[in-house]
């Protein structure tokens, strides 16, 4: 796997989305110029997030949004269906379950775990909250590939270990904690609480 | 305001949390290697990172667990209450304005507005559904601090402009759309589309 950076990431995703649009209003081809000025970057860094992965667009005649689109689909894994788990079924990982932007992109949510009784069993969107001891064998059974992790901070580090020893490869977690994951396994954490901490240290520190 | 990494913010948001679970199990002090331990860091980046703030510990005693907490609080803007407004009343501004994690570290969700008739008048937690035509109004009257935006991806710049132009600086945006502010205003982004696309990349990219 060749680096990339996250923030490469970042555009190409944008990029998509801008493409997603052109096409809906019926646009045939788009220059590297349209895409950098929606995406608030530069022409030349357009054309060089593309040329790290193949040779796009023809000079003077800029790209073909439906070539462009589904090449970008392809690169961010968006071009499958992605099987994904919820494990933890309280607030956050309700919201999660009832989300319907997910399975717009591919990314298809089939189980939702809880280890509280009084959770399992109940119907959450068009899922039913499952037993948490029965997450491993599911990983296995139903090819999960994506976990969403949305439990408390100190419940995420070995659940973490028990969803990497069961052959998970990424997950995404909206626990407070530190979470440490082997090499070959992809994490991304969403913190809302750092975030608005980030938001607070700069409202003071401007006041001065 | 010196300039401070967001990597540093994130840390001390870290340390901060240690400090607190160390308070509550009746801890008087702490060392920067108990704190390092904690944040997956090591003890010379504790220091360091304290020392941008000031002289904290004493040689060979360690940290106090309540002095530093009390000064992290402050140095985060944690010493104060904000006032927090949901734009968008939809799934995600729902779960935002249920979501209790907010209120324990000082963001009280004051209001949330809306577009829709059918949205405007009802109740979501303990708030009532607002006209957004009236945010500009409220936000003087009501001082609102920080915006969290959960809006579509084309209304996103449209509102930032006009809650910027009404004297909010800090904005936590959840809709996938760039989105530009002046260099006065902070503005975090929660890209949960964004977030799974990294996974499918790395998914996609390990396969090969």
């Amino acid at each position: 796997m060749k680096h990339i950076a996250e923030s490469t990431v970042r555009r190409l995703s944008l990029y998509l989305r801008f493409l997603e649009d052109f096409e809906a209003q019926g646009h045939a081809t788009i220059s590297s110029g349209e895409l950098a000025a929606q995406g608030g970057t530069t022409s030349a860094q357009v054309r060089k997030d593309l040329s790290l992965f193949g040779s796009f667009g023809k000079r003077g005649l800029g790209y073909s949004v439906s070539d462009l689109s589904r090449s970008l689909r392809g690169i961010l894994g968006l071009g499958r269906e992605w099987n994904v788990f919820i494990v933890g079924a309280g607030k956050i990982g309700a919201a999660l379950a009832q989300f319907r932007g997910f399975r717009q992109r591919g990314f298809k949510v089939i189980a939702v775990y809880d280890v509280e009784p009084a959770r399992i069993g109940r119907p959450l969107g068009d899922l039913v909250v499952r037993d948490q001891t029965e997450m491993e064998s599911d990983i296995a059974r139903l090819r999960l590939d994506i976990a969403l992790l949305a439990v408390p901070p100190e419940a995420a580090q070995p659940l973490v270990d028990r969803v990497v020893k069961a052959g998970v490869r990424a997950i995404l977690s909206f626990a407070p904690a530190p979470i440490h994951v082997p090499p070959h396994v992809t994490l991304r954490s969403v913190n809302m609480a750092f975030e608005l901490e980030i938001l607070s240290y700069a409202l003071v520190h401007a006041d001065k």
